[in-house]
C-alpha cells in the first residue's frame, strides 16, 4: 500500500514494457506505482531481490514463450531465500501491428522474435503467404523497431499489451497459432510469511532425492498421498553434481498453514537431503482445493489431542 | 511400592498357583508381597481390571498353550481404557511328576490337562508306550489330583514351577516335545502414563480398516514404514460386525514418546475409524530397537523448527 | 465317486467321531462311503498326507476350539507339497447331554473337556450353580464316559453331533458362552491341480520376508494391491530361525487361474526367499470375489496382446 | 545401410545445415548420404514422419535452446505411432565468428538469435562490454548474414559446427554462460521393432493418469519402483481436455525385452486409460542399467515356471 510518506518497492521484470512479463506485473495491484526495473532474464531479475536491488521480481514459470522454464527453476532451487508469493496467468496472444494507418494488403516484411515468429506461422502462411520475416530482439523490439524507422518491416509480431505503450496500427488480432495458451508466471520476494491461506492455495516446493534408488520417487511422493494433498505439477531435473541424480520441482495443492501441508513438508524436510520451500500463495485460478473430510485441520488437532490424552494416561474420552 | 502404610494392590491372573502365568507375574518386582487374585480365564482377569476389582492382570497374549490368545486380542480391543505396562516370556516346559518317592517305573496312569498331554505325546510315545491318560482340568490340577487322591493318576504332567508349589517327586523334565517352546505374556492396567522409554521398547495397537477395499491395509502400514518403524507382529482379525471388516492386531518396535511412533500414531488415529492404543512397554528380550537416523528425534525436532520458521518467514539457517 | 471298483480314499481327521472335525468332514461330498481316519492332532493328520498313508486331511485352520491354529499354520509352513483343496465352516455349538432319561435337576458333575468347559462357563453359572467340573480329554470323550460308566460325572458337554454316534439324552442346547462362533476348517492333499474356479475362491500361501527392515511388508503387500486382490487373513508368524525374522499367512481372494492372482503369486514368488503356495479353492460362504474391472482377465489379456505389437513393431489398434 | 540399388531414405531435422539438430543427426551413422530435410520447427519433423514424407525425424527433447521441450512433448503425445529409436546429445557450445579475416578488437556488432544471445550474455560483458545486438532468426542465419551481407553485423554467434559449412574467422570458442550444458536429441520413425537392446536401454512412455486423485501418480510410479525399474525422467503436462488432468513423460532405464520392463508396461496399460510407448533405445550415454538381481530375466522366467507348475498340480521342485 504506498503512500507519499512510504519508500516506493521496485519490480524486476523481463522488460522492455510490453512483454508479457509486464503484463503479469500489470495484474499485481501492490505494485501499481512502484519502480518497475526491467531487466534481460530470470536470472538478473532473481538476483535483483537476492542481492537487495529489488524488493519482488515477476518471473515465467510454466509454458513460456519469453524463455526457458528450467532456466527460471534450476536459478530458483539454486539461490536461497526466494519466496514465491502470488501465480499469474497470461493468455499467450499475438497481434499483427504497423506503423499509424499501415493496411495488411502492404505488408511485405514482418518484425518478429524467433520465438514468436515460430508460433505465428501457420497464421502468416495463410494471411501473409509472401512475407519475409525479420528477426527482432524481443516481442516489444520488434513494434519499436518499425516505429523508429530502425527495422525496415511493415509489420510487427506483438503481444496485445503493446498498443497502451506504443502508437500502432492494430492489423490483425489472435494470429497465434494455438488458442487459449497461456503462460503461468509467479511472484518471488526474499524471506516473508506467507500470504494468509485462501482455500485456494497452492504450495511450490524444490525436493531433491536421498539416493538414485528405485523408490525414493514413490517415498517422497507418498509424503503427500498419505496426507491427502494432490500435485498439480512434477517435473524431475538433473541436479547437475553427479550423473543420475534428481531434484524434482513440485506443486501441491494446499498452504503450508493447512495441518496436513505442514505435515507433509515436515516429513519431506526429514527425508531429503535438501528441500527449497518456495511458498505457498493463492491460485491464479482461484481454484478452491478439495480434500478428503480426513486430512482437515480439525482431524490433525484431534489426534494430537489424542496422543497428548495417552502420553499423560488419561482414559479415552 | 508397596510399604506397611500403603494399600496393597491386586493383581489378577490365570489359576491356581502353579500355571505358567503364574510364573510370568512372579517377574514382576512390584507384584511381589502383593495380593494375587487367581482366575478362570483371560475375560474375568481383564474384567477385574475394567472393573477395579484389580489394579493389574498377567494375560497369556502369543503361543500360549493356557489358551486362546485370540480370545485375549479381541477382549483387548473390546474393553476400553486397558494399557499394557510390561511384557514377559515364560518358557513353556513340561515336567512329570509323582508323588514323594514315586518311580518312573511304575508310571501306568498320566493325568495332564489334554492340551499338554498333546504337547507331549513324542515324549510320551517314547519313555511311556504303555501309559494311559487321565485328562485333568488345568496343568496344576493334574498334580494335585495325584496327591490329594482324588485322581487315580501315578503321575502327572506339570509345568516346572510346580515344585514350588506343591511336595511332588520330578521324574522327568523337558518333555515337552517343542523345545525353545516360549509363551508371551503382558501385564494389563487402567488408564496410566506408559512406562518410561528404555530404548528396547514395543507399541501396541489394534487398528480398524476404514473399508473393506484393497489398499486400505497398505495405507495403515504406511503409517509405520513412512516413518522408519518395523512391525514384529500383525495379525487380522475379523470385527464380526458385518462380512469381510477386519482389524489388525500390531506390535511396533518403539514407544509412544518417540518421535516417529507418535506422528505414525497420530497419522493412525486420523486414518482409522478405531485406533486402541494398547500401551508402550519394554520388551520382555530387551533388544534395543534400531531405526535409520532419519527417524531419529533430532530429525523430528529439526524438521519442527524448520517449518515454524517457513511460517514465520525468517531466512533458512 | 467311489465304486465297487475303484479303490476307496482315506480321510484323516481328528477323532474320535463326534468331533466338530468330523462334522466339517461330514461336509464332504467326496468322502461319503470312504475311510475315515481318528487321529490325535493336526501334526498327525497332516502327516499322514504327506507320508501317503491318507488321500486327504482335514484340519481347523481359524477359530478353533478343538486345538491351535497356530501349530496348523506353523505345520502348513513346514510340510511341502500340501494343498488345500476346500475349506468349510461349522458352527461351534455345545450341547448338554446325559445318559438316556437324565434331567437337568439331578445334575451336580460335569464331564467336559476343560477348552469347552471354559467356553460355557457363563451358561453353567446361570443354570447350574452348584455343578463340579470332571475334565474329559475331548469333546467325545466326555460324553462317551457317562455312558460307559467310566466317568462319576451325570452329564457332559458335546458338539451336537454327538446325537448322531451316541445314544444321549439332550439336556440343554446352545449352551455356549458365544453367540455364533464357527470354527474354519480346510481339507488338505498332496499336489493336485486345483479345483476349478468358481468366482468365489481364495488363495492360500505363506510368504516369508526377505529381511527385517521396515518396507518388506508392505512391498509384499502391493504384489496384492497393485493387482486389485484383497486379503481375508493376514497374520504374522516368527520363522524361528532367528529374531525378528517373519513369515505371513494369507488369504486373498481369487484363484491361481485369475490372471490378476496369477501375476499376484509370480510377483510374489519374485520378491520372496519362500513362498508356499497352499493353494485356490472355492471359499466355504460361496460369496462371490468383487474386484474392479480394470483387473479383469480380459485386460491382463489385451495388454499382453499390447506389448507383443509393441515389440513386434506394429502401429497401435 | 544405403547403395546404388536401395532407395534413398529421409531425414527430417531443424534446419538450416549448422543447427545443433544438423550436429546430432551427423551423429547417426545410418543417416550418412541419405536426405537431410531441414525443416522448421518440431512439429514440421514429426508430421514429415507421421505422413510418409521422411522415415525419420531427429527432434531436442530436453534442455534445448533450439526451441521448446514441452512442445515436442506435447506432439509425441499427441501424434500416434512414432517411436523413438535412439538418443543422442549435442555439447551446447557457442563460438563468435566473423568474416574471413576478421578481429576481435573490430567487433562493434553482434548478430545472434536472441535466444543464443541470451546464453552468452556474461562473456559478453566481459569480453565486448561496447557492443550492440543485432537480431538473427536462428543460429546459422546469424553467420551467414554476416557472410553474404546482409547483416550489418561485424560478427555471429553461431554453434561450433558452423565453420564446416561456411567459411568463418572464428574469433573465440566457448562464449557460453554455461559451461557442460547438452541438449538431448531423439531420433524418431513410424512403428518398427525396437533396436536390439544393449544393456544402456532407456524406455519412453507418456501415461495419462486414470482420475485426479491423490494416489493415482504413486499407483503409477509403483509400476516402476515394484519391478526394481528407476527413472531418469518424470514431468507431468497438463492435458488441456479438462483442469487438474495430467498426463506424464517418463524414461525408465531398461528395454521393453527385458522381463521386468514388459512386466511394468503391462501393468501401466492395465492402469492408464492412455499409455502411448515412444520406443526402447540405447541411451546416448552407453551407461549400463543396474538393477537389483532379483529383477533379473532369470526370476521372471522362473516365476513363470513356478506358476505352471503349480496350476499343473506338479509338487515344488
Amino acid at each position: 500500500m504506498p503512500s507519499d510518506a512510504a519508500p516506493r518497492r521496485t519490480y524486476s521484470y523481463l522488460g522492455p514494457a510490453g512483454t508479457f512479463t509486464e503484463a503479469a506485473l500489470a495484474q499485481v495491484p501492490e505494485a501499481r506505482g512502484q519502480i518497475w526495473r526491467a531487466v534481460h532474464n530470470v536470472g538478473e531479475a532473481l538476483a535483483d531481490v537476492a542481492e537487495g536491488r529489488s524488493d519482488a521480481a515477476m518471473i515465467a514459470i510454466e509454458n513460456s514463450i519469453d524463455g526457458g522454464v528450467s532456466t527460471a527453476q534450476d536459478a530458483l532451487a539454486r539461490i536461497p531465500n526466494l519466496r514465491i508469493v502470488g501465480e499469474y496467468l497470461v493468455p499467450v496472444e499475438f497481434v499483427l501491428v504497423g506503423r499509424p494507418g499501415a493496411r495488411m494488403e502492404d505488408v511485405r516484411l514482418v518484425s518478429a522474435h524467433p520465438v514468436a515468429y515460430a508460433q505465428c506461422l501457420d497464421w502468416l502462411a495463410a494471411h501473409l503467404p509472401e512475407h519475409q520475416h525479420v528477426p527482432a530482439s524481443s516481442n516489444v523490439a520488434s513494434a519499436v523497431g518499425i516505429l523508429d524507422g530502425s527495422s525496415p518491416a511493415d509489420a510487427a509480431i506483438a503481444p496485445p499489451g503493446i498498443s497502451a505503450h506504443h502508437e500502432v496500427e492494430v492489423l490483425a488480432e489472435g494470429i497465434g497459432d494455438t488458442a487459449d495458451a497461456v503462460t503461468r508466471f509467479v511472484l518471488v520476494t526474499g524471506p516473508t510469511p506467507p500470504p494468509s491461506p485462501t482455500g485456494a492455495d497452492k504450495t511450490s516446493v524444490i525436493v531433491e532425492l536421498p539416493e538414485d534408488r528405485a523408490g525414493t520417487l514413490l517415498e517422497m511422493l507418498e509424503q503427500f498421498s498419505t496426507r491427502g494433498i494432490n500435485l498439480s505439477l512434477i517435473q524431475s531435473r538433473p541436479i547437475g553434481d553427479a550423473l543420475g541424480r534428481y531434484r524434482f520441482v513440485i506443486d501441491a495443492d494446499g498452504h503450508i498453514v493447512d495441518e496436513r501441508m505442514a505435515d507433509a513438508l515436515m516429513g519431506l524436510r526429514r527425508f531429503s537431503p535438501n528441500v527449497v520451500f518456495l511458498g505457498s500463495y493463492p491460485r491464479a485460478d482461484r481454484a478452491i482445493v478439495h480434500y478428503p473430510d480426513r486430512y482437515s485441520d480439525e482431524v490433525f488437532v484431534e489426534a494430537r489431542d489424542w496422543l497428548r490424552a495417552l502420553i499423560s494416561g488419561e482414559p479415552a474420552a
